[in-house]
């Protein structure tokens, strides 16, 4: 749908009639309308309230639409004029398990957030986190509380991220972006992919290709295991017990920025009962937030965190609307479409 | 001192003389001698305790020692028969201070423990911390405690490295490492050098070179300082309060993992207090262990560990000593050879 709209020209003094686009901003993030208008002041963007009793009738007007994914997924199916819709977040398996497959293709491209705004920023999570629980940050942030030194000796013995070896399953953008940093850091990058590339084709920052058939192996070798595999078929459930015993040999730390669906959480809880896995970072739970009583929240060997691993900010949604927005002026192909059959 | 020692050799059944050195061992290390070994069957290393009544007489004999620098630095000018001391950690500046300098040049060559054992260790300390303040993961930590979930929005407003300007004062080997790890997570990175480099010398990751006198813009610049100079008479005091006025423009945080002596506990306090500095990441203390009355512990903007941001493990030292006994063997330059006259 397009909308003709008259805009007088400060500076000169003439009336220009420029065409404009519908487009609608439907977040929780309360700070991205007025960046985007900040941002993009020749375009008009339309506010819809989560909640309001026009939302949906404001969105059905919409050519294009910024979103939050888990606000769209129950209406996905009820939006005519929709070309185009940016999602604020990486993570659609909301939306994709709302829409009816019989109905493929959409009559709208839709776009999630991702690559260089979550690779570096879960990449500083994930050495954090390692560092933290290696060189034991925690314990010594507990002694401070109690001025307590806590040396244990003059030459602590700990592991460096040199004597690591980490496995990273999902080799998308996010995932080159982990294993980039983690080999800057001299650790021995293993990289879960779906087709082993070509030898001139393989990353300098890959020390070893492998399969989702070849997963044994891969556990058996990985001191740590990162997840960031996103939710489909082929992933839940993936990490089953059985193969979760593969990690016993090295006693594995599994780390979950991904999605929790790749293992169910009792397999997760006796693989670290057995002590398959040494211990586990959590980031994403089949719950969440994580309800009080869960028992992961206890567990001395997993931590905790609340899905802050990659983190939507308003000013990289406006910045990747942005790039998108041009793409979309001059019928380019936008950056991250999602793939209704693949699930992402 | 030459020693000679006849040695059977198994397998052929022949007698042979070999030259061998003396070479002594004075670490609290205890693992170090067995690692040594293992590792130069061929040399004989001989054990000497810290306290055993005749330790003084067996360092006196040796040509090669291998030494915890704190345990030397008494005895720096009784050792009339070493041609080469390998320290076990990067801070010679005990034994600086220890040396006469009218007693310079010394008899013997020395060379601290440094480089690439230390510089990614430390980046990954620096990493670590740097989100963990960012990200507020100290705090997810207590929440873990308490089974709280503790995400304050959907869409958090955090800082990433994306977003830092950070500053490193001391561009060595180590200083390099951890601008390089930053640059690789898209920092902003500005170095403090004794000269700025020529164009074509100058490296990818540093996008601005800065001398100390440079020093207010340095610190009005940057949202992380990074000190890890050595301790020398240029650097003592270096970070006065009145330049640490410059820090309030950023509410910088400093990280010290260099030497406690760059700034002066009561100008770091004061700095802290007026809130020229956000914050400060500590790792080296005027006194160490720092006593439990000391004011930083209980400082809720300073972060304490007990001087482990870069860690001499009994394995790097020993391939360090590898390294440089074939170059002194050979009669090559070794690394990292101690000048005292800059004092590291």
């Amino acid at each position: 749908m397009i909308n003709c709209k008259t805009l007088s020209g400060d500076n000169c003094g003439v009336q220009a009639v420029i065409m404009t686009q519908q487009i609608a901003v439907y977040s929780v993030l309360h700070k991205l309308p007025s960046l985007l208008k900040a941002a993009l002041p020749q375009l008009q963007f339309h506010v819809v309230e989560h909640g309001a009793a026009d939302a949906l009738g404001a969105l059905q007007k919409a050519e294009i639409i910024i979103a939050d994914g888990f606000l769209l997924s129950p209406i996905i199916h009820q939006l005519p004029n929709a070309k185009w819709i940016q999602c604020t977040y990486a993570g659609v398996e909301n939306i994709v398990a709302a829409v009816d497959k019989t109905k493929l293709p959409l009559p709208f491209v839709m776009t999630r957030l991702t690559g260089d705004l979550f690779g570096v920023q879960m990449a500083e999570y994930v050495v954090s986190e390692i560092v933290n629980r290696e060189r034991n940050l925690f314990t010594y942030y507990d002694y401070q509380k109690i001025a307590k030194w806590g040396k244990e000796s003059f030459f602590p013995e700990v592991r460096t991220m040199m004597d690591l070896t980490i496995g990273i399953m999902g080799f998308g953008e996010i995932g080159k972006d982990i294993a980039r940093t983690l080999k800057s850091l001299r650790a021995e990058i293993w990289a879960l992919v779906r087709k082993i590339p070509e030898d001139k084709e393989k990353l300098a920052f890959v020390d070893n290709y492998r399969k989702v058939e070849d997963l044994p192996e891969f556990l058996q070798k990985c001191d740590y295991v990162i997840n960031v595999l996103p939710s489909t078929p082929q992933t839940t459930g993936l990490l089953n017990a059985d193969l979760l015993k593969n990690c016993a040999s090295k006693e594995t730390v599994f780390i979950n920025i991904g999605r929790a669906s790749v293992v169910k959480e009792e397999d997760l809880i006796t693989a670290l009962e057995n002590k398959w896995l040494s211990a586990a970072i959590l980031d994403v739970f089949e719950k969440e937030p994580l309800p009080p009583d869960n028992p992961l929240w206890k567990m001395p060997q997993v931590t905790v965190t609340p899905h802050i691993s990659g983190i939507s900010r308003a000013k990289d949604i406006v910045k990747r609307f942005m790039e998108n927005y041009e793409k979309y002026k001059n019928n380019k192909p936008l950056l991250n479409v999602v793939d209704f059959d693949k699930g992402y």
